[in-house]
């Protein structure tokens, strides 16, 4: 069976995996790195890739597919810009990768990778449209629609974190402002727990921030706990969540919406009041709304999805 | 050349038309009516084709295309809701339509068949993608994607005056609160001058407003004649029209966006600030922004486009 190279660029770590013809990881490989140069980023990939052939010399893969974060046009594969990769400028990462894998290569945004993966293989498998958003220190988004991610005129359709859903909000790394990015991300869930301590609420968190700074896995988990303060502040999270997802009920109307990534590991406690608000802002659509469920595929969904991708958009060999 | 009939109920009136394969409007009716009983609006519909057809023997409709103002399932052809038609609730407008006028029928949301037309005809003909927004009492919104209406999995999808931008703002009709609609519709326009005129502001539509209700034509005419605060009235419209076009970009990149309706004829002073608004959100997309222009077809976009859609959409006879 063929193999692909699925590749995925974040901020934190670079991710290289074979993945066969059917979505299969067939081995994998993680470096961390801190964000430099897109030279960098290549030659990591590049490396990876060939630790993994070396190591299954029984096939090599012959097309590659790559999610990158941030403003990536899909059609071309460039990245624009990228705020988690500060250097990152009109880099023309599809070129590269190419020439240095010697591979016919994809690069996408790591949303739309990841989106497919679970479009193809995880929690939206069987939609017909979907959308998948990403919570964790920023808030990606990425939308199916009849079988193909949809990148919009201009290659950056799907950034569901970048919608305005607060006009008169704080400003966004984005240069915008009242993202719903910064409402719902990971900072803004610690930011609410931090003001609840503040103020002198009772909650087992104002313990831990003595010791240490607050995660968000901290503040699900106290909630999870049974802890009241934490609860309020994620159904806070979850109640901004879902006047989100509200909207995106309003213009694209999936069958499905998928909520992955760290901040989604709080669970129900953030999902419950997300539909909550989802259907008190569905305009009497009464029954006729997408499913909201969690991402099934973890943390190389991204890698698996631009291995996906380069299968089903890229001329075979 | 075969004939199509298109059709246009709304909340203040109801369109029919014989409308020519190649979208032309042969000829045309319109009589006003009080949103009463869907049975009454179908027998005015059926009352206006029967005159139109006895007017041009030469030749009959053969499929009729309907727009229906409200929350229309365009799958089904089913009106969930509608604001400007009270009593509707769940009516079976296409079987209902189709048994009266004896053709094929295909029933679409109003400004679905708006947005139709503007792409077929108007303002976004040659775009890939178009969303074409209609500002006028209510706030409608089409998508039409590759040639297609995109829909969505419900049949609900382009409700982009819904979509929430001031999540803790007022209340909306819709059951929602901090809706596009009630921040860019014609009274929320009257509503920004009423408010000046009160603050004691010195402008030319105070001695309108001691006279009669102020509309937002009046606003409009009063900024094209260069007063200052019907100037600032307008470009805050403009500048909230501009997040909500900037949720658009981020989520659809569309090719263009065509703004329509009785709102849009205040004309550049809405729009010049409304594009500069969305730039300001546009997350580092530099020039790779949606052409923002006006809509081209009038009154009769909705009617046509209805007729061009039953020309696409259903079998010929």
């Amino acid at each position: 069976m063929e193999l692909l190279l699925g590749v995925d660029i974040g901020g934190t770590n670079v991710k290289a995996g074979l993945v066969s013809g059917d979505g299969t990881v067939v081995a994998s490989s993680m470096r961390g790195w801190s964000g430099g140069e897109p030279d960098e980023a290549v030659s990591l990939a590049a490396r990876l890739a060939g630790e993994l052939t070396g190591a299954h010399p029984e096939a090599a893969p012959t097309r590659c597919g790559t999610g990158c974060a941030g403003l990536v046009d899909g059609h071309r594969g460039t990245v624009l810009r990228s705020p988690n990769l500060p250097t990152w400028h009109d880099v023309e990462l599809k070129a590269m990768l190419s020439a240095a894998l010697g591979l016919r290569t994809l690069v996408d945004n790591d949303a739309n990778a990841a989106a497919y993966a679970e479009y193809v293989l995880g929690a939206a498998r069987g939609a017909r449209s979907a959308v998948v958003i990403t919570l964790g220190t920023g808030v990606g988004g990425g939308i199916v629609i009849d079988g193909r991610v949809y990148r919009g005129a201009h290659g950056f359709a799907g950034e569901i974190g970048h919608a305005v859903i607060d006009i008169d909000g704080a400003a966004c790394a984005c240069g915008g402002s009242g993202c719903l990015e910064g409402l719902v991300n990971a900072r803004s869930l610690v930011a609410r727990a931090n003001e609840a301590i503040e103020e002198g609420a009772r909650t087992s968190l104002a313990d831990v921030a003595r010791e240490r700074t607050l995660t968000a896995k901290d503040v699900g988990d106290a909630a999870g706990r049974g802890d009241a303060v934490a609860g309020k502040v994620v159904a806070e999270t979850g109640r901004v969540l879902g006047a989100g997802l509200a909207n995106l009920i309003q213009v694209l109307d999936p069958d499905v919406i998928v909520v992955g990534g760290g901040v989604a590991a709080v669970g129900e406690p953030l999902l419950a009041p997300a539909r909550e608000e989802m259907a008190a802002r569905a305009c009497g659509r009464g029954p006729n709304l997408p499913r909201v469920t969690f991402a099934e595929l973890g943390e190389l969904a991204g890698m698996v999805g631009a291995a996906l991708l380069a299968r089903d958009e890229l001329d075979a060999a």
